[in-house]
């Protein structure tokens, strides 16, 4: 990823945040026939590696877990918010028209090798802690338990784990921090503007120093 | 991508529906160091391919457009929605208890080879339709003529144009069509009652033959 050092997010909680936040993931793996992009929610758990470990499942039926090259590196893709700035949102406009659109985001790229779980009592484990953790905030959570045995054995028959032990871990914040202060809180007023929750969810990214700034 | 026939998304207008309605892209290209991912908005036009192309640009000092490797195909996702699916918003688990959780989502992938735009009046053409695109419904839309000729002249020399005919589209939406249609409703209530704007985009997808089915 193209990633100018003023993009660049390099604050571990930040990105942890954007992976939790945000845990539906593209996954690009490697495969002898190029690259094979696969979409799944991943949980970011701080052990396993260098900069944690992200852990999901995928189908047995997704060929991806026997196609992907041995040694090759996994890219998960997490992302946060992204939204069209129009260049009429910069007060520094008025006195200066060298202005063009641009388009923000807030994304986060996981790196690491794929490692495939298939022994049960792991797969037990792994599908509890994801059910807790997107169950865990609902009146009423459904548990793993609730479920059947014999139907849970076979469902976890369906599934294999994948565990990505973060080798590298790179934010890129694209929140207009290459404008003034005015420009910037132009930009977050322009977003709010829009009232949508792309928007919303752009605008929080912007770095405001100072809203009375222009 | 692993794709379940039951979950493939053919109709070209949606597909056309989901790449203009969600521009901004995740770009996974093939370089001889592995899949680079980069990001950024592409128009989709009718014209240019099979299925249409994809026509945007990045900046020129990203390694991308040369780095890409000659004959390999890039992939352009482009994603709509997606989110957490509870077992609890099935109504037959009443009768059966053998649920368990998923993850719906809707996306696209555009495949095709990568060309680079360096000409200046084609790249001055494509910021001109892009920025029209992006700024036509506001109020007072920003135009390229707005730049000073110089200054723009100089803005394009830093970008270079990407294209990619699109040879192979692929939708995936998974939204719960494995499902009962009271199960399917169930689903859709349990997005609505989230009350967030990323559960109402989800809904949307859910096919609903008969809401009171359940």
């Amino acid at each position: 990823m193209y990633l100018p050092r003023h993009f660049e997010e390099a604050r571990p909680e930040v990105l942890q945040h954007i992976m939790r936040a945000h845990p539906f993931a593209t996954l690009v793996t490697q495969s002898a026939n190029g690259p094979v992009v696969n979409h799944l929610p991943f949980m970011w758990v701080p052990e396993g590696g260098p900069h944690g470990m992200l852990r999901g499942h995928v189908a047995r039926a997704n060929p991806l877990w026997q196609d992907t090259l041995p040694g090759s590196e996994a890219i998960a893709v997490f992302q946060a918010a992204d939204h069209y700035i129009s260049p009429n949102w910069y007060p520094g406009k008025a006195s200066d028209p060298r202005v063009v659109p641009t388009w923000n985001y807030a994304l986060v790229h996981a790196h690491g090798p794929l490692r495939v779980i298939q022994d049960k009592a792991s797969l037990h484990a792994l599908v509890t802690v994801l059910t807790d953790t997107h169950e865990g905030g609902r009146v009423a959570p459904w548990k793993v338990s609730d479920a059947p045995a014999d139907y849970l054995d076979k469902m976890l028959g369906a599934i294999v784990g994948l565990e990505i032990p973060i080798t590298r871990l790179v934010g890129k914040v694209k929140a207009s921090q290459n404008r003034s202060a005015a420009d910037r809180a132009g930009v977050a007023r322009g977003l709010a503007a829009e009232t949508s929750a792309a928007a919303s969810a752009m605008a929080q990214w912007v770095p405001i120093e100072n809203r009375s700034a222009d």
